[in-house]
């Protein structure tokens, strides 16, 4: 089955803003087997979205049209579905009903302006909306099913999943689509690729068939792997099996098979180990810290972190001696060690973490060139340090090094030595 | 002048990618008076780019396809281009040398598959990509133009930059859009709207047409001013007498109108002043550090941050008196002015921050409810201390409560007591 999303709103037109509703939209269709070959953005304008609609007719199962149904004049989607389809607009008086008392609930009295929400093409069914004033629409129109949702992500979001499970997916013929993501670090896409293409070749031909795509993101890769099948369960079952079998060839750098991030991981394996950690950094300025951080309850393991950032900070605050700092330099793996260390034995923590590098895009040399970060971990008995050669601006280049200690710690717990 | 981008490539059709490419090329369209009317993702599929192209070549006065240039099978660019134009595709000798050399010098053979970058539809100007392999390619058809370019953004900013230069610019009849970013922070959107919506209300029929958008994202308001000109002096003296008005209006809570974000504006103000800053943070851990030092050159004037989630920590790292937070409790203005100035002694600074509060989503209470965040800011003798009740969930509420930190402490920069 063949989608086509169509996102309106001449703000997406600008450099400013990208449509990001769609894959909101797609992973719901995805769900239910259904494709989503092209996704057209278009500006406030009833002739241009007129003709996308046309077009989209000739092949599509289904067409899901985002936005444009507000009360202002360049709300345009309800004239150019009337326009496509040939019949006229009309009132529904209980919409109309409906969206004065929300206005009345608040003490307001509607604008006349809202009136417009109430309209609908003949024949269209109305989609309720529980977040907003705008009602969704349903068409069917030959073998093709249009959808009209708000563009507002809270009032799109409840509305998609109703639609796609009470008016899509039993449309839905075909076999649905099932994803995994499979997260590693510390290797590049091409070592992974070497290891993995070799068994994830395979898949395209099995019973239930599984597509693999490799994406390199700042510090990561991913493997996206998707199936087809009748069922969630065999699908399921197949993907299950395809995870783990990457999983030991991949060993260790995969991190996250669930779709948690580094950040949470480490923090859940703290958590299960009642260990608390404190951390000192330098070029990655509080990252560390803040990622470690955005996760809910991570007050449970996370004491406190430095940013020192100055030599004098090292020094008052984790105690780095001034003659380590002078003999090796800042960025070295002794003052990381220095650091992670001292910031362990202040906290009263069980594990320390320390950092220090050049993330630029002044103070390199030829010795220690911009993106030299030395991380050092301290946990129980073992104290590890490395240094790491990173590419790119400043802020990768400080995003880096947060991944690459976060998963130092990572391993150290879980293959302790 | 009217301008369609079409973004090639599968990934974007998935739940996990959107397509950002296309916001660097519309930049650049702008600025010679090429409006973007439509923008298009579609897959690795030669049948649906080519029904693409068909349909856009029918209005497009340009059209711009991003993406499917590489050497494997699913770069379907070429032969879509080549079946729309009803021409053969040539091999160009030249370009196979060229690929070949750049194999040579990484000490490989080049690939036979990467052959097929060196051919393109008969007829095209082939457009040299100083950083990879795929050159671009320019064809006219009648009265549209249409250029190819590599996906990666490194390839593609510079080559962009080149058309618009030498090709589409001695083509755009029309005027060129010239535009300006207003940021503002600490008002809400409908406030500001109030107060500027009567001063740009009278731009549109100006000599000099001027268009504003208000886009409201976390912590801070934009106003993105599109002047449309003929020429640029003409238009950046519109747009200069327009950003001097709507300064005049909206006060001090205009922070940058040239593009810069808060964190460059306070460090460019703690420099001119030639102070320090220290910071203590608890509930935005460690993030208000981290954006300070995403700037290059923050070495300068930022000294140390500590991060003290836990009690123990905000009375070891900064003094806080353990008598003052059970009076008060830890998220208190009390207890943000003794982490601004203890943190400020310590450091022996010239100024000081503290932030303490509920990022949630748990930690809330009926008398201080998730988002509840108390800042303190110290400066010379001056020491200000406020609470905040921000909404959204944690990294939302976290990113605000930095935004309001920096913004107190800019108040205090540009209108001392």
């Amino acid at each position: 089955m063949k989608a086509c999303v169509i996102a309106v709103g001449s703000e997406m037109l600008t450099p400013f803003r990208v449509d990001t509703n769609s894959l909101i939209v797609t992973e719901r269709l995805n769900t239910i087997g259904f494709d989503v070959r092209l996704k057209v953005v278009v500006g406030d304008e009833v002739d241009e979205l007129t003709r996308v609609l046309e077009s989209a007719l000739a092949w599509a199962d289904a067409i899901v049209v985002i936005g444009g149904l507000g009360p202002t004049d360049d709300d345009i989607t309800r004239e150019a579905i009337a326009r496509v389809l040939q019949v006229p607009l009309e009132v529904h008086e209980h919409v109309l009903d409906r969206i004065r008392e929300r206005f009345a609930r608040r003490g307001m009295t509607m604008p006349e302006i809202n009136r417009r929400q109430a309209m609908a093409p003949r024949g269209a069914t109305l989609l309720e909306n529980p977040a907003g004033t705008a009602p969704g629409l349903w068409i069917e129109r030959g073998s093709t099913s249009i959808v009209l949702l708000p563009g507002p992500a809270r009032e799109l979001t409840p509305m998609i999943e109703t639609v796609v499970r009470d008016r899509l997916a039993p449309l839905g013929r075909g076999a649905g689509l099932f994803r995994r993501v499979i997260k590693i670090t510390g290797r590049t896409e091409s070592d992974v690729d070497t290891s993995a293409q070799p068994i994830y070749g395979r898949w395209t031909s099995a019973a239930v068939p599984i597509s693999t795509t490799i994406l390199a993101a700042q510090g990561q890769i991913e493997l996206h792997l998707t199936a087809r099948a009748d069922n969630r369960a065999a699908s399921e079952a197949a993907l299950d099996a395809a995870v783990a079998e990457l999983r030991s060839a991949l060993g260790p750098s995969v991190y996250s098979v669930d779709g948690r991030p580094l950040e949470a991981i480490v923090g859940d394996l703290l958590r299960e180990r009642h260990l608390t950690l404190a951390v000192a950094e330098s070029c990655t300025g509080g990252l560390l810290a803040s990622r470690l951080t955005d996760i809910p309850g991570s007050s449970d393991y996370v004491e406190r972190g430095v940013m020192c950032y100055s030599n004098r900070a090292k020094t008052e605050l984790v105690g780095v001696p001034e003659a380590l700092i002078a003999e090796h330099g800042a960025v070295s793996e002794q003052v990381a060690r220095a650091m992670a260390e001292g910031v362990r034995a202040r906290a009263a923590t069980g594990a320390g973490i320390g950092i220090t590098g050049i993330a630029g895009p002044g103070g390199g040399t030829p010795q220690k060139p911009v993106g030299t970060i030395a991380v050092a971990v301290a946990l129980g008995q073992d104290v590890q340090a490395r240094t790491f050669q990173f590419i790119g601006g400043r802020e990768m280049v400080k995003f880096q090094a947060t991944q690459a200690a976060m998963n130092m710690l990572r391993l150290m717990l879980i293959e302790p030595r």
